[in-house]
């Protein structure tokens, strides 16, 4: 597929206009438009540019609202729950987040919940806000059906991802961010835009057969991993951050590019804490604790033993470098909505 | 194999009068006692009397203290530290369990971290005291080496589960038990120890080769689930039980049955919370979320779609009903231990 290739900061500039012609203010378009580059910069395309026109679209329809009036409310010293009213989910986990560092650093523990909230990305993304602080988090969030229940012939949990950040005692921060499902959703959806085919085994199509056509497997469901343990991973994201928090679960988060029938109303939780809170010496912990995993003996093939987060990092590093590569379907969507 | 039937009541007399002969305080012993039978009537034999012998075996041998002087500290409102002095773990659990209950119920949310502890035995039993109280509970522990992370030719990892626990609206708790490794430690033991063989696929021997043998599984390595994913949720338990809470971490904690050269200094987390904080309807919520999962439609030949917790719940009630069949090997650890 042919490329363009663009400078992140001209990318970026448009992103914000384009975000401010559909209503979001200054501050929210930036958040909304680094969210979007960081995805393109990390590689994770799924969650980048691909997505752009579908927000506007959304914004559009009146089921994202461009000029929120997003409300905190303190339940305890160390709880906060925030009602998005249905804004961008970039601006209300980016809130989330700080919300929840900013007890954290107070009170030792920060839980925030989110209702009425949409997809926001990646979860990585905010965790690292949260580890720069030399904090902990940890962040869940639901997300359409896509994965079958254990035992289910239909879709009904999201991708549902486990995200946990720690400090790394070196600067780049250990950032495990995992979908539940054998792959990502947004990994599909661009599959399925550039016309590739998927994995062996990663999804089923709508009759419950195995399939390696991306569009196939969009309408079908994608399997979980490890079967009954992934299945109950993924219900348990459900749980605590749809059932919790009042935001929508079991299978009723609208899909954001099909269903324009209303809010999404996503629900999010985040979990912060000081890494210091037991031990003084944390950093040398968790530096020696990873230089002890690394030395271990490696599988032929394997030249370093990663931790999670690392791989993206350096993509983000070298990626960082260099323009921005946009397919031209994101090219046309750039031009029509700058139009 | 042989096996002997004895009444619960009758065995649980036993094992406290065991654990009070090697030196334990009569509440210790009845913590303990509990914990094991009702590892038994879960099913869950690699957690119960087949470990007796062994933990007897430790406080003979002076890598676990009978009498503990277990030490609380207030970090901040919501969260505590427990330093256990090497008490058996099965008591420095019940107490962290009881403390974030307690905190969780005046504060709304309730962080517990441990450290000099042991093997406690299934976190699930732990989970079900808060989920009793309406609570939500996640709990970490970290384990001796047996999973290798995802690259290396070693196990380092723990099985380490995660454990959530959730009211479900019904009698039968929400409680996801799952462990990193596609098979539980315990279960490869009890293989080896009757002889059997394990399933393909979970576990490889010394040299890094598939094996159905459960001795071989045993001195080999364990596959973690879902590759790097799995791998990466295993390092997690290891940096929340282990390296935040001042416990072993890194491959340090030492096997039970086969090291008697220390303490083992497993740290455990717990974190625990009201399930009403955002919601007043939880427990309707929760139902309907139950519900809706399983009226699904269903894959040929399952029945029923199981929560987490569930099937273990059937398991005790039905076993709770009967005799405890024991092998004539534990039987024979009993009389010895009796003696």
């Amino acid at each position: 597929m042919e490329k363009v290739n663009l400078k992140a900061t001209v990318l970026k500039k448009e992103i914000i206009k384009i975000f401010k012609r559909y209503g979001l203010s200054n501050s929210h378009a930036l958040i909304s438009a680094n969210a979007l580059i960081n995805a393109e910069l990390v590689g994770a395309y799924g969650h980048g540019l691909s997505r752009l026109k579908m927000y506007c679209d959304r914004i559009s329809r009146n089921v994202i609202n461009p000029k929120p009036n997003i409300k905190i409310k303190k339940i305890s010293q160390s709880i906060s729950y925030i009602d998005a009213n249905d804004s961008i989910g970039f601006v209300a986990a980016d809130l989330a987040i700080k919300k929840s560092i900013q007890i954290a650093k107070k009170t030792g523990i920060g839980m925030v919940a989110v209702k009425n909230s949409g997809h926001y990305g990646l979860s990585g993304y905010y965790a690292e806000q949260a580890v720069k602080k030399n904090l902990i988090t940890m962040i869940y969030t639901n997300a359409p059906p896509a994965v079958a229940p254990h035992g289910a012939l239909k879709s009904l949990f999201g991708t549902n991802p486990i995200c946990f950040g720690s400090p790394s005692g070196s600067k780049i921060p250990f950032i495990l961010d995992t979908s539940i499902s054998m792959i990502n959703r947004g990994k599909i959806r661009v599959a399925a835009r550039d016309n590739k085919k998927i994995p062996e085994g990663v999804a089923l199509d709508k009759f419950g057969k195995p399939t390696t056509d991306a569009k196939k497997a969009l309408k079908g469901v994608q399997l979980p991993i490890a079967g009954f343990r992934g299945s109950g991973l993924a219900w348990m994201v459900d749980i605590l951050s749809g059932v919790l928090t009042g935001g929508n679960h079991g299978g009723r988060v609208k899909d954001p590019f099909d269903d324009f029938s209303g809010p999404q109303n996503i629900g999010h939780l985040f979990i912060t804490f000081k890494s210091n809170l037991f031990v003084k010496n944390f950093k040398n912990r968790i530096k020696n604790n990873i230089k002890i995993v690394k030395s271990l003996p490696k599988i032929k093939g394997v030249k370093e033993i990663m931790y999670p987060g690392q791989n993206k990092y350096k993509r983000f590093k070298i990626n960082s470098k260099k323009d921005i590569k946009i397919t031209n379907i994101i090219k046309k969507d750039l031009k029509t909505l700058l139009e």
